[in-house]
Formats: C-alpha cells, structure tokens, sequence
C-alpha cells in the first residue's frame, strides 16, 4: 500500500520532530551512569514508527495545536511506549531477542539494564511533563498528566501486560481479547490522540470525547492488524520476530476469528472510528489518514 | 534507642495519614486485572518505617503545609520507594526473597508480576500528583511533579542502581560510595524533604535550599547506618536478608571504613545536616528528631 507523498512528508516531518525532542531529553551517555544512558538511548532513538506521536499531532491539528507543545506530548507518550516494549521483551515477560530491527535491551546490553532503562524512561516522561508547557492553564496540565499516568498504570498499559500474562494457553473470545487490548495498547493510543488534542485550546468536552472514541476504535484496529502482520509477515519486515504469538500460544484475533474475519473487523473498527470525525470535517484529515495508515500497513 | 513518646505517637499518626492515603489510591483487588492489584498492595501496604513520607510531613510542618496535601506527596514518595525496592529484589537485581519481613513480590507472586508491580506503581505515583491540588499555584505543582521524576530517574535512584550494579566486586572510595549513595537514595530523601516543604506556602530558595541540604546529609547517613544494620543485624530486627552486601562482594561503607569509623560517619553528617536547620529555629523540631531516628535506629 502506498500513500498519499503529501500524508508521507507530513508524517516525516512530525517524526523528525519527536526525533529531535527525544535526542534532546534523553541524557547523553557520557553522563553518569554512562551504560544506562547509552541503554536508554539505544531503546528509543531512530528506530519505530512513532504512531503515538503521529496521533497526537493529528488530533492537536483539528484544534490548532502548537506544534511545540504536540513534540513534547508525543515524546512522552514514545518514552512511556518505549519502556513497556523494553520490560515486555525481557526474559520473564515475552523473552524476545528482536525489536525494531535490532537486539533487544536486554541482549544488547543485560536483563538488569533493561529493568532500569524501562524504569527511567517512565520517569523521564513524566519530568517532560513537569518541566515543558503544555497547555495554557497549569490546571489543564495536570489533568494531562492524570491522563497519561493512569494510561500507563495497572487500570491501563501495565495492566493490560498482566491481562496478556494470564491469557497465556487460554482461548479467548473476541470480547475478552478486547479487554486486554483495549488496557494493553488502547489505553496508551487513546491517551495519545487525547494528549495532542489537548495541546490545542478551547476544548469541549464532547470534543475531546470525538477524539477518544476514535482512538479507541483505531486502537483496537491497530491490534487486529498486528495480530494479522505477526502471523503472515516476515521477521525481516516487521523488525520483530515474527510468528511469536502462536509460537507462545498467546491467544489472537487471528486464532479466534482467522485472517479473513480478522481483516474485515480491522475495516469495521476503521468505519467505526472514521465516524467519530463526522462532525469536525476537514479539520480532521490527518487523523482520517493515520487511520487508513494503521489498517493498510504492511508492516 | 527509645524515642520520646510523643515523637512516637507524632510518627505513629503521620505513618496512619499514609497508610490511609496508600489504602484509598491502591485498586482494590476485585478491580480487573485482579492478581496484579494483589499484588500491588501486597507490596506496599502495611509495613516499611515511612521514612520518606515522615521526611515530608517534618519538613512541611516548618511551612505549615496541609497535612492533607503532605499526606499525598507523601504516598507518591512511597510509591516510588515500593517500586524500586520491588524491582531491585528480582533475581535480575539483587535477587532477594525477604523484605519488610515477607517474601519478596517474586517470590509470592512471580517475576512478571513483580516487574508489572513495579511499572504500575511508579505510574500510580505520578497519578496521584495530576490528580489531588498539592499547592495553591498549579505551577508550582508542576515543578514538585517535575522534582519527583527527576528524582527517581536516570539521573537520580534508578541511576543509583545502575552504579550499583556496576560497582558489584568493586573496591569504591568513600567518595565514589559517597556517589552511588546520593544517587541511589539520596535522590528520593530529598525530594521526600523538599516535596513536603513546597505543600506549605511561600517558600523562597533559600528555604528550600537549606531543607534539601539537611536532607542530603541525612540520607547519606541513613545509608551509612543501613551498611551498619546489614553487617550487624540479624535478619528478623531487619525484616530483610541480613548480610546480603558482604555476601554479594557490594562495597559499603563498612567495607570501605569498617564499622567504628561508619559510626563516625554517620554522626558527622547528622551533626552537618543539623546545621543546616539552624536558621528554622524551633519549627524544624521534628526534622531534628527524624535526623536523630534515622541515625540511632536500630532497625
């Protein structure tokens, strides 16, 4: 599937900026303690997608959000994204040796580094939010900040993992893999587009509501697809192993509903979200056009 | 060492403030996922001394802080604290089974577990900080948010275990310890401190300056006396695996300065930290008797 080249230089463009956000905030490895900086680095620099950030820089355009300020929202998120991936790789989560086209953490360097290199990149996230102005009023901030923590905690991502850690050799029915992902990648993707919306002034409620019941369906989307890739694609394509939820018995969309089925939910999750636009029209395109992003990829 | 009752009965009600903030914030069990919820208050309710919290509660009594509000920076130290401690006991760390006189969160639950625990604590923590008004003006809370996260970052504890870690097998000086120390838990203590102060009003740098010196001093000696407890203690007083330090080669300060000289140390440094309450007079009463706690506890 090839994309619009304007939707292209758009998505550059954005990446490059969280790019520059997380070089910048990221300590430099001559830094005391030099290993875990360079650990740190070697997580989260030049290597993924940056979807969050591209969601939360689409969200912030509908509503005129300073750019400056979605760079620094979309890092967080990344830092926080990074980190889970980090521990979810490590020995006693999924064990895995490949990550964005590299060796994991913890093989690069050491399981001990690892668990403080994910450690640290959650903290890091939250001191950006902390030190860099995000939103107008103060108060507005904080709530950003609830948003993103409760994301990222046991009623959101951290949660979702210990879902998935229990529905190990379990067959699951379409409702609870939904649970699960709606805590394990849901919760970080909706607060994503939330957070970049947020950046931009004058929100109301039922706005920002929009925004969310999008993400919650492209979230959704995004897993199904990932179920899909990870049983058709190559290791070489998809920059991780391959094959690795079957290969662990981790229940799928793939298994409980095979690809056919699984394709044709990831369109109707796509529909479902696209709806929640409706009423912000052309201001929403780029969100409009991350969703095709996310259902079309190959990768 | 007996303390004055009615310091006692100061810590006992200040530790229940804590404790009832902890109990309220924590997700009960029943809430989905549920063995990650067990898991999460296992860890964290009922027991540990709550240095950290009494840290900020004497430090925000100099400013007339809120209680309410010192009762909620106080837990968020806490969380922090848990989490590490969970996360440095994994057999990837220190590899411990008996903390705060149970078996560690790996052993009662699993290694998985234990690092979910670990992540979604720290989450909690800087959800309590978006969530509850911990200072009249919003941007002074995003400062303390700001203070917390750097503190518990690379730069700061989780720094602190990656020097740790390198330093296994090591011969360190009294300053490269010295190092690893205001890293490792000094980072945390005086931002205990200095949270606590900045829940009390008008604060002007200097104050502040003068609370995190005391606090630097003091949590230097709070790790001078804990590598005397560790060589000395026997493991049911400690509530922890007694002994660990020598038996894993870490240097301590007893190793470095044997313990006579430790006490020394030790000594010194409360006497230094002292000093820097002078100009507080009688409303840093109960900083001074938490320096006095800290130094000649003998658990």
């Amino acid at each position: 599937m090839n994309f619009a080249p304007e939707f292209q230089s758009w998505a550059v463009s954005r990446q490059s900026r969280v790019e520059a956000v997380l070089e910048k905030v990221l300590p430099v490895p001559r830094i005391v303690p030099e290993r875990l900086h360079s650990a740190m680095r070697y997580c989260v620099l030049g290597a993924g997608k940056r979807v969050r950030p591209l969601l939360a820089f689409a969200a912030g355009e509908i509503f005129d959000a300073d750019p400056e300020r979605v760079g620094i929202a979309g890092a967080a998120v990344e830092l926080i994204h990074a980190y889970s991936l980090v521990h979810d790789d490590l020995p006693c989560m999924d064990d895995d040796v490949l990550r964005r086209g590299k060796p994991t953490c913890h093989v690069e360097y050491d399981d001990a580094t690892a668990l403080l290199v994910g450690d640290a990149l959650q903290s890091l996230a939250f001191q950006l939010l902390g030190e860099y102005r995000l939103a107008d009023d103060p108060l507005d901030q904080l709530e950003m900040i609830k948003l993103l923590a409760s994301a990222a905690g046991s009623r959101g991502m951290a949660g979702g993992q210990a879902i998935d850690l229990e529905s190990v050799g379990k067959r699951l029915s379409v409702p609870e893999l939904e649970l699960m992902h709606i805590h394990k990648t849901g919760a970080l993707i909706r607060a994503s587009a939330v957070l970049g919306a947020r950046c931009g002034s004058a929100l109301d409620k039922s706005e920002l509501m929009h925004v969310d019941t999008f993400a919650k369906f492209i979230g959704l989307a995004f897993q199904v697809i990932d179920d899909i890739l990870d049983a058709e694609a190559p290791t070489a394509t998809l920059g991780k192993t391959a094959g690795k939820d079957a290969d662990r018995n981790k229940p799928t969309y793939v298994s409980a509903l095979g690809v056919a089925e699984s394709r044709r939910l990831a369109e109707e999750l796509r529909q479902d979200g696209l709806k929640a636009l409706e009423s912000f029209g052309e201001r929403a395109v780029r969100l409009r056009q991350l969703a095709d992003f996310i259902v079309l990829r190959e990768f």
